[in-house]
């Protein structure tokens, strides 16, 4: 897949964000991320730009700020200025028409003059994040009170530019899991299908990935976040291996889960959990379109994994599948139940103050990712609790189901008018997944 | 490779440092690393212990402190008290009995206890590297002074284990040296080696790299710390890519170097340099032994490199070497000359402050690393200076040395009573590089 690369369109979302502050003047400025270092050491971390300043300029290099007028509505991007006998060790920085030429900005200027340059605007205010990211000598008024929900509110709504990107990195991704399953019957362990992910998105130039993978055979996905990754396959190959792994390109995320059978065949207890979160998945994604709830979404999920584990017999048939889920309502959508019963988590990749419970709106990205856990910790809790306790079959869920960890299916989709758009383009039936491992 | 992974020797190390600290009494602390986030986000970065930490305990997971009694001789490992609500996020964390059993410390104390656990010893000062990490509450009298030299000062002599631990290391880079060699033909980009290195290194467990890697193909090789690694090969195959990459495997880090030809020969001008740094680094790796000063073999390198380009003519015949060598002397080793002639680094890694012109001792681990760069912005610099300018033919230097870039070599050795033991196994001398090219 290609898609024409073009200037990142800051100044499109820029405009947005301007809008949401509601200003007719003002100076909004943010600081690039800097290069930072390894404890006290001279080794260099890996620079990975700050969300919110890539957002406005598209810029990825180090020791950058940004300031805009909004009134004059004229965007300047302030590069750092290398000392000259940097040049040999890091090589030279573009020139200033070659950034203009590069970036959808309006004006460049030194890193040397940035108190200057603000304090040149004729504006009282300055709006940005945090106060210590303005330089002393500045003698705007900062604000920091508005800055913050202006770009959370623009960066919600993804933009054609945005969504076409993230089409791009989740394809990436959804063939580094293809890869996987291809190549998982010749791994021996956990950390070569970790390398594998890694190598099959870094190789197309996404140099981060967007979390730290999850690679988690037979119990181990029981812990959700489970990053070590570093536990040997059973020699019977009769583990699940759930891989939670999603690259970055660009500031733009990805987040995927696939959960496959080391086998290559989904067999015995091992199918049916799959099959019920994969009926979980889909009823879930078929229910994603504008101004649906999370909640309701995740109470479809509860009740359809609810009914899947009452079918195999892990929740007692006595019970409605209604008084069983009742006790998971409330719970945050970030948490788990405590019992196994289904938990799915949908959140905007990037962003921290998304509000989980706003209702869905058209160009809002979200994963869906329902999945059932059989956790060690959490159950023997639930043992010691009779209300609870009772509706388990302890027998069946220790002897057959609790080895088996946890099973979770996880897509990428964009809200559109008409229902949802899936990023992900990684097969998730039974049979496509099996064709892939043969 | 296969060598028997025991206990890390924690305290074989710390009796080093207790020997440089001299004291009868008092306590030795250290504040492990953290989980930190990207910026603003709740993404969270990898762990990495940090490694005066590691040194002490041979502990690799975060929110750990460590205590050591110099007077008792105690060595107490505070670990995290993880939140009961925590475990299903991150799994169960060891019990004591684990702990004491992986650890070589004496006694496991949770971090609830920490200044309890500190006001607890019968003395009066504690030695730290850093005055904010001692939580608030403790009464002793903090010492800033000392352990740092004393811990320098024991790293810098590795230990059996560390060398078994370091050439396990760099056997793994070789190795993933080796796979870039056999592959680099299929490679239509600096990308793609990259991801193969990352790749064959991640495999075997090297979760992180040592240092950025650098994969500098044609005129990017001049740029010493050239670390985008995205641009696409010359159609016509006739560059060289230097490939500076070295993982590390539990703090422990690896650091290598080679240059090879992209069309699988080394031919024409492209041979005649990397024999001269081929020379420059087996006569310099020749002559480390106990002893010697750094800045022989720097002059050393300086001098053979400057008959290799005199021999092809890029610098004069009518001048000395020794001449033309003397203007680079003085400079720092880690800096490089201001005309092509050769530069040689030697550092242990991962230990800032060792000071570079102590002469070498048994047990140190350096590289050696000659290069021969062709840097455009200090071609141009000497260029208007005639002092330097006279002795370069710059006609045939720009024509045909300038695009090549540069080429390094570089190994990781250990000072040995009699001289030096390679860690690095990868092979150098173009007949062994061809072959694998094939």
């Amino acid at each position: 897949m290609t898609i024409a690369i073009t200037k990142y369109p800051a100044k499109e979302n820029l405009a947005k964000v301007a809008k949401n502050l509601g200003l007719d003047e003002g100076i909004l400025f943010l600081k690039g991320d800097i290069i930072k270092e390894r404890h006290d050491t001279d080794v260099e971390l890996e620079f990975r730009q700050e969300s919110n300043f890539y957002y406005i300029t598209g810029y990825n290099e180090p020791n950058a700020h940004v300031m805009y007028d909004l009134k004059t509505r004229k965007l300047t991007l302030i590069v750092y200025a290398m000392p000259e006998n940097n040049i040999a060790w890091l090589g030279a920085p573009l020139t200033e028409s070659e950034l203009l030429a590069q970036y959808d900005v309006d004006e460049i200027r030194s890193s040397s003059d940035l108190v200057k340059v603000l304090n040149g605007s004729n504006v009282s205010t300055l709006h940005t994040l945090r106060k210590e990211d303005v330089p002393a000598g500045v003698h705007l008024t900062i604000d920091t009170t508005r800055l913050a929900d202006a770009l959370v509110n623009a960066r919600m709504y993804k933009s054609a530019y945005e969504i076409a990107h993230m089409r791009k990195i989740n394809h990436i991704s959804s063939n580094a899991h293809i890869e996987c399953m291809k190549r998982a019957k010749h791994c021996k362990n956990e950390t070569e299908l970790e390398a594998i992910f890694r190598y099959e998105t870094w190789r197309f130039g996404a140099r981060f990935q967007a979390y730290t993978p999850i690679v988690a055979a037979g119990s181990a996905a029981a812990t959700l976040h489970y990053t070590r990754n570093n536990r040997p396959f059973a020699k019977d190959r009769g583990q699940l291996c759930l891989l939670d792994c999603g690259a970055e390109l660009d500031c733009y995320a990805s987040d995927i889960t696939r959960t496959i059978p080391l086998s290559g065949k989904f067999e015995g207890d091992a199918r049916v959990l799959y099959e019920t979160v994969l009926d979980m998945t889909n009823q879930c994604l078929a229910a994603v379109k504008p101004g649906v709830e999370w909640e309701d979404i995740h109470r479809l999920s509860l009740r359809v994994g609810a009914e899947g584990l009452q079918r195999a017999g892990v929740l007692k048939q006595e019970y409605s599948v209604e008084e069983m889920t009742r006790h998971h309502m409330g719970l945050d959508v970030h948490d788990v139940g405590g019992y196994p019963a289904g938990v799915e988590r949908l959140q905007e990749p990037g962003i921290r103050y998304l509000r989980m419970r706003r209702p869905l709106e058209v160009g809002f990205v979200v994963t869906v990712e329902p999945g059932i856990y059989f956790t060690e910790f959490l159950l023997s809790e639930a043992k010691k609790k009779p209300e609870l306790a009772k509706y388990i079959d302890w027998d069946m869920l220790e002897s057959r189901f609790q080895p088996l960890g946890g099973v979770r299916i996880e897509d990428c989709v964009v809200v559109t008018e008409t229902g949802h758009d899936n990023l992900t383009t990684v097969p998730k039936e039974i049979a496509e997944i099996e064709a892939l491992m043969a």
